[in-house]
């Protein structure tokens, strides 16, 4: 475990002053206190002071995404969460889950049977059997990526994915690009349905040329990049936008063993901008979604339902990271 | 002013739970002590130890919308905003303000020369200047029911009037009404023009006749039911769905001249129930707007916006409320 001599060091400050705003002492500013108090946790650093309260405990559900190692999308949604919910003083339990443990036990009994007070769900479908019983759950959960009509009791957290593809398609446009396809993730879920429609329009509303046999769905993995590559190169298209930054990487990849290079054969854009968007070769560029302010939106929002605000969705705003993996025509 | 003998009348407990309540004593119950503080503001009643700190200053700032009394529109959107704010001790201004006031003074200089750290606009049109200007600026702002693309310090925050919308057009399929028409507000504002689209779709997605003469845009005021009902008599509709509460009950005084009622010879739904709709003759159904939600929803999202968590936008959920002025066919 981190010490304060640590979180000290992290922010170049006096161990001193990292005692003051772990212990609220009021000769520091609001700003710094904030900041000790979110390098803490992020290191992995508690106090008495900073002990949650046992009966408050609120939990996220994770389903199908990676969030153990730092650079996995999960990691970062669920550290945003946590340093705003410590400050009110939610314990907050991180629990993998899978369909076995959704045929199991209905999710109000779950969150019942665990002494919860709201959870977030990330990484699921719209299929699973836990959403599903969202439409009548009386907890307040939030749902990353994923809408429930109605019910006041849940609410939609995630990306305005619509600005971000229009952005990136604003851009290829720009630097002289007329055919542009889309490879996004699997069909069954909320998100990748709405991108679709999004690509569509914006590629219309351009004026470019709309082949539906471009905007297509497929899977989130490098798999999917390599198993689609040929339809784009068929058609002679000269810019992809992918639906994940694996799926990017796996159509660079794929453009290799053709000895095909990115960005002078193929221009590709990435959606999530992850860490390994920065590392790529060439570096990636990609459609930035915010993770830790998306934990923290998440745990606003749901601060609302829990004080009965019945907040139905929040979007955060996706930013367009430019690097080397396109070219101007 | 209210004294804390008001305040612990209000709430039926003892003075000296409100005293305990506004000094932030440990023993009472958390969930007491803001319903302590929640009415303390609301009826306008402030200690020492809930003075703001003069450097820390928000406003609100209002144009064509009432609020001054209990009934306006905005006066409870102003309240569950000051009532959230509060609490991060904000003083909060708020500012009437008109066409020859944006005029004179650019948005930014507004804020800067009075040192406000952010903004909560309400009842302006996307055609204000202080509108146009928030394309660009750098000052954390809450726009009620406008939205303002790819600026990340500018968020919008409104009713989901598409939910509201599919709700009442469902119910008056339900009471066997086929024809039905939509009396909008006026043409030049964001939410209007999203109200138009839902209704459309809405009444198509359930197989019903759509007519695009009876969609329509009018204003916000009881003339324009006046105006506009004879357009719904002479296509025998049935069903009128209202854009505001003041356009509802246009129609229904319009109604009574030529001796007709509602709901026998007309059903009428209005948005936004106010307290004018529960006093209608008869009360009328309308699509609730929980305006002090909103107004804490609106706080949320510039705290948000106040730590660089980009929202771009949240929305919190209608609800049907049914009363007397729809007829079963």
């Amino acid at each position: 475990m981190a010490t304060i001599k640590d979180i000290a060091h992290r922010l170049g400050v006096a161990t001193s002053t990292v005692s003051k705003g772990l212990n609220g002492a009021n000769d520091i500013s609001e700003e710094l206190r904030q900041q000790v108090l979110d390098t803490a946790i992020e290191m992995g650093y508690t106090t008495k002071k900073m002990k949650t309260n046992q009966h408050k405990k609120l939990c996220i559900l994770i389903e199908n995404m990676k969030y153990e190692e730092k650079g996995d999308f999960g990691y970062a949604v669920i550290l945003g969460f946590k340093q705003m919910a410590i400050r009110d003083q939610w314990e907050v339990d991180v629990v993998s889950c899978n369909a076995s443990m959704q045929k199991n036990q209905r999710y109000d009994s779950f969150m019942l049977s665990n002494g919860y007070s709201g959870a977030l769900l990330v990484g699921f479908t719209l299929q699973d059997d836990w959403i599903l019983q969202c439409k009548t759950t009386g907890y307040p959960t939030i749902l990353f990526d994923n809408y429930i009509e109605k019910n006041p009791h849940v609410a939609y957290v995630g990306t305005d994915s619509s600005e971000g593809i229009r952005d990136a398609i604003d851009y290829l446009n720009k630097k002289g690009h007329k055919k542009i396809g889309f490879l996004n993730g699997t069909p069954n879920s909320m998100i990748s349905s709405e991108r679709h429609d999004v690509f569509e329009y914006a590629i219309k509303d351009l004026n470019l040329p709309y082949d539906p046999e471009l905007n297509i769905y497929g899977f989130y993995s490098k798999e999917c990049g390599r198993l689609y590559l040929p339809t784009f190169i068929e058609k002679n298209i000269t810019a992809i936008i992918c639906g994940s930054d694996e799926i990017a990487l796996g159509i660079i990849e794929a453009l290799k063993e053709q000895d095909l290079s990115v960005p002078t054969d193929m221009s590709v854009i990435g959606f999530d901008d992850l860490p390994i968007a920065k590392k790529a070769i060439p570096p990636l560029t990609s459609i930035r979604q915010e993770r830790k302010e998306l934990g923290k939106c998440a745990y606003f929002a749901l601060n609302n339902l829990l004080r009965k605000v019945p907040i139905s969705k929040t979007l955060i705003r996706s930013r367009l990271i430019k690097r080397d993996s396109v070219a101007k025509l």
